[in-house]
C-alpha cells in the first residue's frame, strides 16, 4: 500500500491512496462525501490503519448520532467543541463547531464555546453539562458522584450521563490523535452554519 | 436488560448481568478469564453498551497486541502506565502495570513509571519514547515534528511512531472512562508480576 | 446621569444613555458606527467613565492604527486574537477576530489563532511574533532579551518590538475589563470577513 | 529625537533625552519630581511614545487619585501591590508598595500583600477586595456576578466595584509593560514608608 | 573521609565508606539493618553530613514512631505516601509504601494512595486527613483554620493536627533531598507487604 | 505543660510558657534574643515539641551558619528568600530577607528576590544558583545532573552543591510548617537592614 503525505490534510500523517482503502471504508467515505459535499479530512488521515478506522467511526457514530430528550445531537456537538477547545484541537473545534452551529441553528454558539463557554448562550441544563464535561476533560481524577448527580438534576437520564462521559473521553482521544497527526480542518468547515437560521 | 451496580467493579457504572451480554462479548470475556484466571473489571464495567465495548476492544487489541522491532508489547504497556499515571488513573496503572511487569520481566518498572518515569530503569530508546508520550498526554498542542523525529532517531519506524500516538490517545480516553465510571482494579492485578524473573 | 444595564451589551456594566455621553465621545461613536454599520459594544459599555474611555481609545488607536513594514495592521490584530484567546476573552477574540479576517483577507486565520496558533497559517515572521506575544501575555516575568532579539531577527524594528509589547499589554487590560463587565460581542462580528477574498 | 538606553531606568527600553520630551510631559514630570523628591522611572521609560504616555497617565490618575468611602487611596494601592505580585512585577510592587505603606500608615502592609495577602493585616472588607482582585488578575474568565456581589456586601458602591475591575486591569497592562521594558524601580522606593507612623 | 558514588544507592550523592561513619550512626544503621534485613539507602546516602543525618533521623522518628488514637503509625505512613506521590518522589513512595502496606495490613493501599488517593480504600477520617495533607503539600499558602477544624471534626487531637502538618512538611524536605541526590529505593521495598494479611 | 495561643506569634499554634521550655531551649533562645534584640517568633512557635525544635535548629544552623568560597552566608540567605517566596511564606521571606539584607549589605536584594529574582541585582554565579534552587523548590522531579553541573561550572564545590539542595529542601519544610502554624514575622524584621551600607 503506497502512502503519501498531504499537508492540506495532515502535516504529520501518512495517507494511502483512496483506491487502496478497503471497500467498506471507501463506501462510508463516499456516503459522507455525498452528504457533506466534501470529505472531512479525518476520514482520510487515519485510513492507513483500517482496523482502528472502523473502531473509531463505530464509537463516534454510536455516541454522536443519538438523540435523547436529555441530550440532543446538537448538545453532543457542543460538548465536543467546549472540551476540544480545552485541548486546543483545531480540527475538532472547527469541524464539530460547524456541525454544532448547524444542529443548534445558532451561528454564534461554537465560537462562544471555544473561547469562553461560561459566557455562551446556553440554557441552564447545558451550562451544567458543559461545566461537568470540561471538568472531566481537564481534571478527570477530581470527578465525583456529585458531578454526575448535577447532570441528573438537570434532566439527564442515566444513559445520558454515560454518554457525556463517553463523548468527553472519546474526544480526549481524538484531540490527541489530531495533534499527533497534525490534522488540518477542511476549509469548508470554517464557513458552514454561519448564517442565522430560524429555530425549527 | 437489568442493570445493577457493583462497587467492587465500578462505583459509578451500571452493569448488565453476565448472561445478558451479547454472545460475542460473552465469548471474548470467557477467553480472557480463562487466560488471566479472573475477569478484568473493565470487560464488565462497559458492557452495558455493546457497540462501544466492541470498538473499544478492537482498538485496544490492534494497538497493544503488536510486537515490532522498535516497540515491543512490553514497551507499549510501559507507555500506558506512564501516561495513565499523569491522569491519576488507578485502574489503568494497576492493570497495565501488572502486564508491564510480566512482559518486561522487571518487577519494579511499573511503580517507577507511575511515580517518576525520569528515574525508571529505562534504556535510552524508551526514555525518549516515554518523554514524548507523556508530552502528548499532558500538553498535546505542543507536540512538534521534532518530537516525532526524536522517536525515529531512537529506532522507531513510521508505524511505531503512529502507534505511540495512538496508544497515548487511546488511554487518554480510557483514563477518563475509568474516572467517570469509578472503575476499580481487580485485587489480583496489584500482586501480579512482583517476583523477579530471568530475562528470556 | 442615568445608568442602565443592557445584557446584550454587557451583563455586568452600568451604561449611560447615549444622549448623556459627552459630545466628543458621541462624535467618535457616530464615526465608528458610520464606518462599521453598527456600534461595537465596547464603545458604550465603558462610556460611564469618559476620562477612561478617552484614554482607552487614545491608546488603542495609537497602537492598532499603525502600519509598518515589520508589523502591518493585520499583524497587530492577529496578536490581539492570539493573546486574548489565552485569556478566554470572548469580546476581544470575536471583535478583533473579525477585523483580523478582513485585514488579512484570510477567513480562517482568526479561528486558527484563537484555537491553536501553533497550527495557524502564519509565515515564519508571524510565528515568532505570536510565540513571543503569547509568552508576554501568559508568563510575563519570563520574557528575556533573547525573546526581543528573536523579533528583531525576524525583521521587526525597535519600534515594532515596542509595539508588540504595548499591544499585548493593552489587551491584558482590555481582556480583564471585558470579563469584569461581562462584555458581549455584537452579533455582527461573528459573521464578518468569513468570505474568502483575493489578496490585494 | 535621540534615544538612549539606561539600565538604571529600564534594561530593555529606549528613552529620549528629557529636553526632547513634549512640554506637557516635561511639566508633569517636573511636578511629580517636585512632590516625590525624585522622578519615578516609569515616567521616563515610556516617554518615547508621548501619545501612550498621556493615555497611560490619564487612566492611572483617574483610577488611583480617587478617595471614596468604600475604597480609599490606600486601598487602591493595596490592590496594585497584591495583583502586581501575582505577575512578579518588581517595579509595580516596589513603587506602589512604597505608596501603599505611606497612605495606609502601615510599614508592613506592602510586604505582606506581595508575599501572602491571605496573612496580611487586612480588615474583612479589604480581605474580600483583595481576594476578588487577585481572582480577576489571575483567572479573569472565572469572575462571576457573585464575586462582584461580595464586594457590594462588603460595603463597596457600584462605582467602587467598577474601580476594582479597572485598577486590576490597568495594572495587568502596566505589569506587562514593565516586564517588556525591563523597568527598574528607583532605589528610593525600597526605603519609603518603612517607619511606623501614628494613624491619623 | 573518602567519598564514593554508588548509583544503586543514589545517582547524584557522594557517600562515605561505612567504616568512616561516626559510631552513633554506625550503630543506628546496624540496628535498622538488623530489623529490616537490609539497609535502606537513605541511611547511607546522606551520611556524608553526620550533623544533618542526626537531625533528620531525630525528626523522622519523633513524627513517625508515634501511635495515637487519632493517628496510627499506619496512618502516618499513608500521609507520607500520598504527599510524596504529589512530588513524584520515587524513594519515599516506594520505601514508605512498603511500610504503609505492612502497618495497615492492606497490600493495595500504597499503590492507591500513590496513584489516586481519592479512590483509595480509606475510611472517612483518613479521607479528610489525606485531603488536607495533600493541600498542605501542594498549595501550602491556601491552608486555612477550617482545614484544621476538619481534622479535629474527624477525631484528631490538637497534637495529631500538629503531627499531620509536621509529617507533610518533613517529607516536603525529604522528597526534595531525594530528588537532589537521585536517591534510589532498595529493590527489597518494592515487594514488601504485597501478601494480603489478616487484620489484627 | 500549659499551652496558649498568641496570634502575634502564630495564629494556629499552641505555645508553652517560656518557663516551661526545657533548659537547653531556654538557653538557646536567650542567646538569640541577646544577639537580635528580640526573640524571632519561630523559636517559640514550635517549642511545644522540644525534640523537633532541637532537630530543626540543628539542621538549620548546620546549613546556614557556614561560609565557603562558593557559597557565602549571604548567598545562603538569598536562596531561602527566593525559594520561600515561591511558596508565599510570609515568615521565611520577611525574617530571612532581613538577614539577607544585612549579610549582603544590599538593602534591596530581599525584595527583588521575593518579587522577581530574574531581575535581582545578582552576579552570574548567583543567577545560576537561584535559578537551580527555584527549580528544586517548585519542580523537584525535573532536576537533572545538568542542573548540578551548572552550579559546579559557576564555581560551587561538591559540598556547596549539596548545601544548595539541603537549604532548599529544609525551607520546603519550614515554609509548610509556617503556613500550617500561621506563623507571623516579628515586626522588627520588616525594617532591619533597610539602610544602605558600605560593602566591607
Amino acid at each position: 500500500m503506497a502512502l503519501h503525505s498531504d499537508p492540506q490534510i495532515a502535516t504529520r500523517a501518512l495517507i494511502p491512496d483512496v483506491e487502496d482503502f478497503p471497500a467498506d471504508i471507501q463506501e462510508k467515505i463516499a456516503e459522507v462525501t455525498e452528504k457533506s459535499g466534501f470529505t472531512p479530512n479525518v476520514f482520510r488521515a487515519i485510513a492507513a490503519r483500517p482496523e482502528e478506522w472502523r473502531a473509531f467511526m463505530m464509537m463516534h457514530d454510536s455516541l454522536m448520532d443519538r438523540q435523547t430528550p436529555g441530550l440532543s445531537k446538537a448538545d453532543r456537538e457542543m460538548i465536543v467543541v467546549a472540551t476540544s477547545a480545552q485541548n486546543d484541537c483545531l480540527y475538532c473545534v472547527i469541524a464539530h463547531g460547524a456541525i454544532a452551529r448547524i444542529r443548534s441553528k445558532n451561528p454564534r454558539i461554537a465560537d462562544q464555546l471555544a473561547i469562553d463557554w461560561r459566557k455562551a448562550e446556553l440554557d441552564e441544563r447545558m451550562q451544567v453539562v458543559i461545566d461537568v464535561a470540561v471538568k472531566l476533560a481537564v481534571r478527570p481524577a477530581e470527578v465525583t458522584d456529585a458531578d454526575q448527580q448535577r447532570l441528573r438534576d438537570a434532566g439527564l437520564s442515566d444513559e445520558d450521563v454515560a454518554d457525556v462521559g463517553a463523548i468527553v473521553s472519546f474526544f480526549a482521544m481524538s484531540n490527541r490523535l489530531a495533534h499527533w497527526g497534525g490534522l488540518q480542518p477542511n476549509h469548508e468547515f470554517y464557513a458552514m452554519g454561519r448564517e442565522p437560521r430560524a429555530k425549527a
